[in-house]
């Protein structure tokens, strides 16, 4: 027994010049994750000289702050027991049944049981992730697709094959396409995750027309759909759009969030799950956390009850819309010939392509030098594709720093092009197999 | 790509009579998820006419919920926008630092850069786990063990070495054998994970004439220690130990909570993590929940900067105490002979060996029937071990309803006895073999 003290078998010893002396010991799915492109920048890009077009963050300036805070000292004062005490890791039931009933918004008929309420979106699809994803296991997402999203299919080690958008969303033809490669490489698929409505990134929305269509192929094929849908109820003109679970409870697997139409920092998400995956979901996510801030379920419950939330989703569409119009504007009056970009009817985001040439990821410390960030295609895709895109965000700076950003950015890439006609591609390097979701800016 | 819809390819069609359609989709570590003993009792356990000796929820009556109420309404007055606003997923610095001094307390030095925020104290411990383990990776734990932590490494799929503890918590010697053993077998033992203060369920503390042998043991056999801290501040007579932390930054990772000492529902706990290991840790925990909510974590720093936290921990110690001297005396008076019991300096449990023969996960369902509820002790192992063993909580009824709990438990395991004597033992099946942390009720 003594011996396992002796140097020579002492690999933590024999490591310890190393940078990290627990580079050994990690689990094999740490290896995939790296910090997001932007946040090597983040330093940088969040001066308040810097017009951030990159992050996701919602404007909340409409909130009704005053009235918030007297229902949240009320929570305290009248039920604070409850409120600050455990609660169980399937949620609050009064908030699951008004979860129902926002659910229903967009033709979804569904039992408040099978509602588990998570600490956002994002744990609704680690724990989906989990429940469904053994390494190798491919998901099928589409390209580009939100970076979370990647990031929690890399920390279950999924493979992601990107499936093509156009300007109505996921293409089922080549939906049909890679299910069919997947099955004759022999690989598992085991979800189609899928953003139907303003997407993020891409901005675009799934035709309804090609709604059952995209179900009934991942029927036939096997496969679940995970459907999320934090931007539903943000269609600028107050078009809502059939959820793909309304019409296909069994197979589908939706995640919704507070974070977009209410308050992003309470973190109150949920996942709608067919019946019998629901149970396991709950001790998954018992697992995680225990459950979920039982104040912040109580918080979202009351401000449900009370609060003319329509109204506020209304006021939150028309920021964001005002917001659109100047970027869409700015775009059209500053971007190269050559770039090109979608038209969001709602949610956060455009997805700019630029000019043949440009490298969106080698342009981006240059970008912030000239006081404007994005998010880098690459980062939306897990396989290295996106580098002459961009995600522009104009949910959060005001109208008249969207349009300034916009015109920063159009300069940047006018003396990007320039050195582009001088000296060829800027691009770095040639893109080389599959990256993770979101490199490190070298 | 039609003949993908053709029946004879269709496994969903074949699969459709299934209890559960979604069977062959789970990933491998569902296997291990099954509901604890006690949720299958839950809806009779929790009868206002059964006295629950099972759960672990804190007593919060004491909190100051007038001056907290007014609190979190000037936080949401005050900084509503950036309470209700996404965070950094490492956590909001000011709290961070505060952080930092309470763990000063035990005799740890770190930096607040060091530590991130979580979910509870639950989702660091899963984030680490997470981080360093593979499936079939060895972690070693306490027998027996904290129920969530069996559950997050079910769901990592780590097997669970258990090593025995007697009054003055987990044994060296023993540690070296199951390390050594571990070894021979040619296993990778990635960390042991340990509640050294008042531990749950057993009810024991770590001598602290112990705590460098087994942080020696730890390092000489190149493994990580997880050392898992949420009662240490409730040491009866208010004394504290030093940390496993305090002399091994580099070896140890140190989680720690708010649910025991301040307000277990709004969910805050963290992770000291050695430095090299802590921005994996915020790239695991990013892709798990993006950030903890920030709005809790305000609360949990204004209450730190205003209160008397102190002296609001010292009177839940008070609480209690005053509930582990009623627990303790209860069970000298009528527990059976053959029955042992810990004697906790603090915390919340008392581990309790029954009289040979009797099961205490076969009693269960007829101690809930006589109106008291307890957790049995193969919950907390992962290998079947425990059914001679309970854990009895003291932290939530009142002392009179402790007592009245125990009367009851008593007559229970008494007429359990009896039976005992009369067909012989009365333990449904042999132990055989790994069994989940928390299998259900049958």
């Amino acid at each position: 027994m003594t011996a396992s003290g002796s140097p020579e078998k002492n690999p933590a010893q024999a490591g310890r010049h190393n940078l990290d002396p627990h580079l050994d010991r990690y689990a094999a799915r740490t290896s995939g994750m790296t910090a997001s492109e932007i946040r090597a920048l983040f330093a940088v890009a969040s001066r308040p000289e810097v017009v951030s077009l990159a992050g996701g963050m919602p404007n909340l300036a409409a909130l009704p702050l005053d009235s918030l805070s007297a229902q949240v000292a009320e929570i305290i004062a009248e039920d604070g027991l409850v409120a600050l005490q455990y609660g169980s890791a399937h949620g609050v039931p009064a908030l699951r049944e008004q979860i129902c009933e926002i659910m229903a918004m967009e033709g979804i008929s569904a039992h408040p049981d099978d509602v588990v309420v998570t600490v956002g979106s994002q744990m609704g699809l680690d724990m989906v992730t989990r429940l469904f994803c053994d390494p190798g296991d491919v998901v099928i997402a589409e390209g580009p697709s939100y970076v979370g999203a990647l990031g929690s299919f890399t920390a279950y080690q999924a493979n992601v094959v990107h499936v093509t958008m156009d300007d109505d969303g996921l293409v089922p033809e080549a939906l049909r396409e890679a299910l069919t490669q997947a099955e004759r490489a022999g690989k598992r698929v085991k979800f189609l995750y899928t953003i139907p409505n303003f997407h993020n990134p891409a901005g675009v929305t799934l035709a309804v027309e090609r709604r059952e269509e995209i179900l009934e192929i991942c029927r036939a094929h096997d496969v679940l759909v995970v459907e999320d849908n934090p931007y539903g109820l943000l269609g600028f003109d107050g078009q809502t759009y059939p959820a793909l679970r309304s019409t296909d409870p069994d197979n589908v697997v939706y995640l919704g969030s507070f974070s977009k139409t209410f308050a992003s920092g309470l973190r109150v998400g949920w996942v709608l799950a067919p019946h019998a995956v629901r149970e396991k979901l709950v001790l998954a996510a018992e697992s995680a956390t225990l459950c979920p801030p039982t104040f912040n379920q109580m918080i979202v419950s009351r401000y449900l009850a009370t609060h003319d939330w329509k109204g506020q989703i209304k006021t939150f569409r028309e920021n964001y819309r005002e917001r659109r119009d100047a970027i869409i504007s700015g775009l059209e009056q500053h971007m190269p010939a050559g770039s090109s970009w979608t038209h969001p009817d709602g949610g956060f985001y455009v997805w700019v392509t630029v000019p043949e040439g440009v490298d969106t990821k080698a342009m981006l410390p240059r970008a912030v030098t000239a006081r404007v960030a994005y998010a880098s295609g690459t980062g939306f895709y897990a396989d290295g594709f996106g580098s002459r895109q961009m995600r522009l965000s104009y949910c959060y700076p005001t109208p008249e720093r969207i349009r300034e950003g916009v015109r920063r950015l159009a300069a940047v890439l006018e003396s990007e092009m320039d050195l582009v006609r001088t000296f060829g591609t800027v691009t770095p390097r040639a893109v080389s197999g599959p990256q993770s979701p979101s490199p490190d800016t070298a």
